[in-house]
């Protein structure tokens, strides 16, 4: 890789003028009729059957958005066959052109973090690679020896890492918007952390290789951890089937369009069953251009246009 | 399974006298002479080498220790054959009678965390099941959403889990002992949590089902952690190369020496550098005995002897 991936993001979204990502969460028992498995399959057979609908997903948005965020936890539910199936899909939709999050979430103490690391943060053509990530999610909650492992690794490869910082969950309050007595909550510190943590990766654009995962259903909280984090690309879950909407999210970006990838995956990905087909390839591409639509429409009324 | 995983557990520890748990994280680069493997070895050579040096550990230990933590990740970075070797292993350590914990630190909001918890408390012989697992450990950062359905997956099988309370590692402090308005730390909070998450999973026994992860290393915290979590297993990881004692710990325990599992991973599985022996297995069996002698003693000067 020659850019970082800040200043690989930022080129894709601005030659795209998407900043949406699809997360690629296939989830074994929603599949449409052509590719139905039952728990009698076999392991093998399951697999494909996931691996087929990703890659028909990741084909049809491919040309569109800049992103995909392929959720591990969907493949590891399906075994070590699954973990198989996760690298063909990473490495498919890296060779159409698309950066991969890989999103595990992982976190662990030093020692481990660096195995996790060696793993998700791997060349895609490594035997041992996990998948071909551009860049990963990692977990805060160990502190910085949980984290720095996998912001070197990514540093030494031109990859990203994306830390927890807000998730779009209803029950993030409980740790994350717990109070201190320093002022701010537990998110703004983790916030702090993420903004030092990346300040040595800032790119060409301005923007850091070291980005934060912010629910893009807490619109109330984007402004401040903007402000906390001004050169923290976001990745913004939570549109769509969580409820967030296009104007919902303006308040995490940048100028020109940039600092935001707003992730849709239920939206995009079952989108065939909304539209009562089966043709979940022809959905998921028509729920992409829609959703680009709106954000383009949202990021130009907000002033941010591409 | 007849007994709910903290029933087993406490059965196993007053049966062995022993409360050690032996970490298996074994490192590619760190085998013995008649493993070593190099980076040009294929994916399968290197899986392989780890396995038999991971199951040559687990057999040396099975009739001196009540469980194995076997860390997800030294398999993970083999790429999916270490997954596969992690499944014979934990497969192995369960026929050879030992309590598995699949340490995975797992967290990720609702639906994500489901798909998780049946890969990773799936039935062990299911094909899909990541190992056979009697508990697993998991990152309360996403809030109830994040560690809920593990405890629902745990309970309807009687298996446990282990919730990352105060971790070992040194800035383990960074986000967990941050100090709250309403008073207490993160980790304190979360150990509230812990404790109501797991009330509906008291067994015969007196202890819950959901445990706390709580580093050896901060013995200044453990009386306060037992306090706020009086049914909790406390899955202890720090013991030995991280520099906690068996006089560091005595405060996790209840009487009977009972509530507490202490893990040592490198001064077990790395033993046989130490001794400068290539007998790996013989020199894991010695240092697990040592430990278990040192505990008991320990364990017994503090009135809470097996």
């Amino acid at each position: 890789m020659n850019l970082s991936f800040a200043d690989a993001l930022c080129e894709a979204v601005q030659r795209l003028r998407s900043a949406t990502c699809v997360g690629i969460d296939p989830r074994a028992d929603r599949l449409p009729a052509a590719l139905r498995i039952s728990t009698k399959d076999g392991p093998e057979a399951r697999a494909a059957a996931v691996e087929a609908f990703a890659r028909g997903v990741v084909e049809a948005v491919a040309d569109l958005v800049p992103a995909v965020k392929v959720n591990i936890a969907f493949f590891e539910a399906l075994g070590p066959q699954g973990l198989l199936a996760y690298r063909e899909v990473t490495l498919q939709a890296r060779e159409l052109g698309l950066l991969v999050i890989g999103d595990g979430k992982r976190g662990d103490i030093g020692s481990t973090a660096e195995a996790y690391a060696a793993g998700h943060l791997a060349e895609p053509r490594h035997p041992a690679a996990l998948g071909a990530h551009d860049a990963v999610t990692v977990n805060p909650y160990l502190g910085a020896d949980g984290v720095l492992p996998f912001i070197e690794a990514a540093r030494a490869n031109g990859q990203g890492v994306f830390v927890l910082v807000k998730t779009s969950n209803p029950s993030s309050a409980e740790i994350q918007e717990l109070a201190l007595r320093e002022g701010g909550t537990v998110a703004e510190r983790v916030a702090s952390l993420v903004n030092d943590w990346g300040a040595a990766l800032v790119g060409a654009s301005g923007l850091s290789s070291v980005g934060a995962v912010v629910g893009a259903t807490h619109r109330q909280d984007l402004a401040r951890l903007r402000a906390l984090m001004p050169r923290a690309p976001f990745l913004l879950p939570g549109f769509g089937a969580q409820g967030a909407s296009a104007e919902d999210v303006t308040d995490a970006f940048l100028p020109g369009g940039l600092g935001g990838l707003v992730n849709a995956s239920r939206s995009i990905v079952y989108a065939y069953e909304k539209e009562g087909t089966d043709d979940f390839a022809g959905a998921a591409r028509s729920a992409a251009k829609s959703m680009n639509a709106a954000m383009r429409l949202a990021l130009e009324r907000a002033g941010k246009g591409f």
